[in-house]
């Protein structure tokens, strides 16, 4: 398989992305990469390599989307930036899937243009994976629409069904509407219409109904769709909360002799619960409803982070996925997805 | 302080009810309680208290909200409702405050109704406290709007604000609106101009702008202020992810024997950062905008939980809030306030 990767996107490309990708190659050796960015800074980098220079690809350019840059400047000028050459190598077959760690809101502009969205599909959305009591689930949309209405929430559960099913091999993932109640009469308009058309398309989704913040995190369904404001919300206050519980354990065992003691014997015990809420696990955000493999990595992550990214991908584009997200769609009944009352 | 309390409201009540009360005496001897339920269940209750008895009223009543009652219903047949009585006893004077682990939906009507909102507001917000990196932060709106404009939002960041100067002595508490990117251009329609709002309203405000998910645990500002949706979402998300960590926190200390010694020595600190998370500490929200004390306690609490909701209530019942509210929403330039551009 080989990926394109935006070698010039995140805090500390390049270097993070050549280490992330030289990671990745431990968990998949047959990997290769088409590396896109400034050749000059790339070329030293891989020199250094050992295995990974010989499975990557470098394809020049000097252009790079910045953080700041406004996704209508990126669409209108970015032609030649490392972002945008990359998805065009997916775009055009040669790739399987892109890696980017630079700016969100031009790489959902740049894929939704360059691969175009699935037949049926309004607006893709950005999902990810989050740890769980029981395990894990899927989140979406994280951000890619601020302003969502109950077609869309319609749209954005069968993505995320399909997903869970496909990449993660659930056998019959659950569905679940975030709310702020779980009682029918709860919520507002969008999210009531869009359970509406989720309860009458039976066989198409699991439907769970509504679910509430703690939810997220108990894992009480696989799938846990929302509009891109709340997601982005929930998203960004669980990473706040576990920032600071552990911020806050971290003062604990400072604050006495036998604390101290306790930390020596519990050390590698403390290790493996960081491990599992280490966010870097969880890096690689899934744009669902381009035709094509998107995973937007953190901005600020590390070599480590980047390699999750890849590894996302990978577990993308081993499925077809996209295919089997236009049929879903297809299935739901016309009357359900355009009634006028779906629109909140 | 002659405090109100809805003795029926809550999943163990009254028994909870009770020993809240007798709980909240250590802290504040000179507190005395009208307890508003069924006489037969609350009298057998307290003659098995020390103090308390000698400092609780009964008023009798046998009707009682439940959870699944509608506000609409408990608005038009809950007259004679503990829960109803108990507010009724703030708007005639005769209570500083009350007290409620019913039913919030009707405990929310039922306050706008009897007590009537402060002049000014057009939709009262509930409030919380959240334990932060930085000490605590309000956020409002908690649930009680599920859609909110513009000019809502701004007046939940003048009562926040409010809120945080008087009742948390804050000198100049910095006022944040929930959005899912710090740039002007990012978010929907009503926080957008609601900071237009808020960055013109000087003086009124100390607006620091947007805020993220991850800055309500970080606590870059003192007032967080989204609507009702987001803002439910995030409080449970952040519970449901504080409980996350704490039971993956348990799995780590028993999986090993060395482990489970280090837990033996770390015992103390592992209480202490149980107790700072722990969400009895915060229970108690805050319903602002109405003209009276009401603070509604989590329906699932203990004595201790319902104790620190009435120490709430206390907090509040001494310091003028409600006028400085009323004042400060005065001073926001009227065309800010009802620019068209402001309703979301």
């Amino acid at each position: 398989m080989l990926l394109a990767l935006d070698a010039m996107g995140g805090d500390r490309a390049p270097g993070m992305v050549v280490d992330g990708a030289e990671l990745a190659l431990e968990r998949f050796p047959d990997l290769r990469f088409l590396m896109v960015g400034r050749e000059s800074a790339l070329a030293p980098l891989l020199s250094r390599t050992r295995r990974l220079k010989e499975r990557v690809e470098i394809l020049h350019t000097d252009e790079v989307i910045t953080n700041d840059t406004k996704p209508s400047l990126a669409l209108r000028s970015g032609r030649g930036s490392s972002m945008r050459l990359a998805i065009d190598a997916v775009r055009d077959g040669r790739c399987a899937g892109v890696v980017s760690a630079g700016n969100t809101g031009a790489l959902m502009a740049l894929a939704k243009f360059a691969l175009r969205p699935v037949p049926g599909v309004e607006r893709p959305a950005i999902a990810g994976l989050f740890p769980t009591l029981r395990g894990e689930s899927v989140m979406l949309d994280l951000g890619a629409n601020v302003q969502c209405d109950a077609r869309n929430l319609v749209q954005f559960a069968v993505m995320g069904e399909v997903f869970a099913r496909t990449v993660l091999g659930l056998t019959q993932p659950s569905v679940g509407l975030l709310n702020v109640g779980a009682e029918d009469q709860k919520g507002n308009e969008a999210v009531k219409a869009a359970a509406a058309v989720l309860r009458a398309a039976e066989g198409v989704v699991d439907f769970h109904g509504f679910v509430e913040g703690d939810d997220i995190a108990a894992g009480t369904v696989d799938v846990v769709v929302t509009d891109g404001f709340t997601g982005n919300v929930a998203l960004k206050t669980a990473e706040g909360t576990a920032r600071l519980i552990t911020q806050f354990m971290r003062e604990s065992f400072r604050s006495s002799l036998w604390a101290k003691l306790g930390y020596v014997f519990s050390r590698t015990a403390i290790a493996r619960l960081r491990r599992r809420v280490d966010p870097r696990r969880y890096n690689g955000a899934i744009f669902l409803g381009v035709k094509g493999v998107v995973v937007k990595s953190h901005g600020g992550t590390d070599a480590l982070g980047f390699a999750n990214a890849i590894g996302v991908a990978v577990d993308m584009g081993l499925y077809n996925f996209i295919d089997r997200i236009q049929s879903q769609l297809a299935r739901l009944p016309e009357e359900l997805t355009v009634a006028p009352a779906a629109v909140g």
